[in-house]
């Protein structure tokens, strides 16, 4: 499938995300024209100076108003509202997107709210951040070689699901589809306990006695945990919000290992401590390799 | 204090950091000659052939009988076993000091076994490492920035302290000294909870349905944490138990708060949960820029 061209792009909400959509369609040329609504007028103007957008909407409607591709780059809690908000003014044939970082919800209030929709709502999800936030930290490579998961439904129109895998796929995306509810949960695991546990641990730590010390010593394997626990809280409690059942499974799975090896410890079965060390070096180890050998596979596959 | 030359250094046990301990030696010019003791003959021809040391002792005796300095670099659970296994061939004038993570042990075992010795012991920890092991990953800039902590008590000489304090100077590293005690307490909580809680992670989403999958987004956060459960199963088995008071007494605290969050996302208390979240934020945001302001005082320190 060559990179289509869409005719007009709506960015709802233009922050690091949005920003580097904006930009990754300039630099690659898949749309004729580019319009922006977000709160901040101040993201907006940011986006018309640095050249990422045509348009400033002043509205939502003005934005998605003839669009045929409307991406909506908002917190995840407002995604929803956002998808009601647009049903109004959006052209029937507009395929409708959105990068949040939980799915379910996106389609429950789509079947809920916009039944009609649903077939050109194809929900995203690009596997990409940055410590920095914001429209000003725009990059057009924010998305190369990073994956992006599609979470179509049995109504999703194949054609929109192509028009849009080709549209990532153009920014250098990794496209895979999975449905929403397994998305959830395998994000849950990868992504909202790690950054569960690294709050925790930050949290904890700074209450302790002299925590800038605690802090001065963080190479000894601290650092690489408190690097994540530097997110927006906003945004994450609104994730936790979001995807609590799937977050809570995998918590109290973890909880309960952590209390396994605590009892490990206080018992003095160290041997039953160093297997389940060993297991984890193992596994971590193995799937490194196999994951490194993959990804050879698709270069070596490129230059073919 | 101008960097000491020790007549003859006895490195027992040629790993990764004893291997840069003797490389450091030899591109600093820190003593007349190396001898190095290990089980492993192939890492003391390792360490000939590399030209890091003088010597393959074949023996403990050996390697110490006429040391001015000992270095004990073997895992933090053989160190008083060969704390006492050189006591009988060791200079009474020689200064002896290891590299292990957990200090009040070798503490308690030199001073019950060697009590004659104790002024000339000087416990040490440098915080460096390697995902890399053994002696061909020596490294002589290994301890360059890195803090090293002595943990000297009250019968240990100053001189002892003052040249070994030069010495590891000499290598690069910024030494500072700490009671055993507040060492084992500050690193359960910067380095080996951290550690325990990376395990845990792994090992819990390594038995879940597709774990290939998971590991295959494992940028969502998940990296971070499976970098240091790479690390040696028997060396972390052998700090847990060395250090097993400190670390229960977080790794409680740590649960206890772990708790309140899920509670919070149970319970739908998501603004209590923003607020620890930014609490976390707000610790880790500020300790960095402290933190990265006093590396730069020092620097500029370094050039006036």
């Amino acid at each position: 499938v060559s990179a289509p061209v869409f005719q007009r792009v709506a960015l709802l909400g233009l922050g690091l995300i949005g920003g580097s959509i904006a930009a990754a369609i300039r630099q690659y040329g898949l749309a004729e024209s580019v319009s922006a609504f977000d709160r901040s007028s101040v993201a907006l103007n940011k986006g018309l100076s640095l050249g990422l957008i045509d348009e400033a909407a002043e509205s939502v409607a003005q934005a998605v108003t003839g669009a045929d591709l409307v991406v909506i780059a908002v917190p995840v809690l407002a995604i929803g509202e956002m998808l009601r908000s647009i049903s109004a003014f959006v052209s029937p044939a507009a395929i409708i997107t959105d990068v949040g970082s939980v799915k379910a919800p996106v389609i429950a209030t789509a079947r809920e709210f916009l039944p009609r929709f649903l077939p050109r709502i194809v929900p995203g999800h690009p596997i990409a951040g940055s410590e920095r936030h914001g429209v000003a930290a725009a990059d057009s490579e924010l998305f190369l070689r990073h994956k992006l998961i599609l979470t179509p439904v049995a109504e999703t129109d194949s054609d929109a699901i192509e028009r849009l895998s080709a549209f990532w796929e153009a920014m250098g995306a990794d496209v895979v589809q999975m449905s929403p509810e397994h998305h959830d949960a395998v994000l849950a695991q990868t992504s909202h306990l790690p950054h569960l546990l690294a709050y925790a641990l930050v949290d904890t730590l700074s209450q302790q006695g002299d925590s800038l010390e605690i802090f001065d010593y963080a190479a000894g394997g601290l650092r690489d945990f408190s690097r994540i626990a530097a997110s927006d809280p906003v945004m994450w409690r609104d994730i936790y919000q979001a995807n609590s059942g799937p977050v809570l499974a995998i918590l109290d799975r973890y909880t309960q290992e952590l209390l396994a090896l605590r009892t490990m410890i206080k018992t003095g079965q160290f041997d039953a401590l160093e297997e389940v060390f060993g297991r984890a070096k193992f596994a971590r180890d193995h799937f490194s390799k196999v994951l490194s050998e993959r990804a050879e596979q698709a270069t070596l596959g490129d230059d073919a």
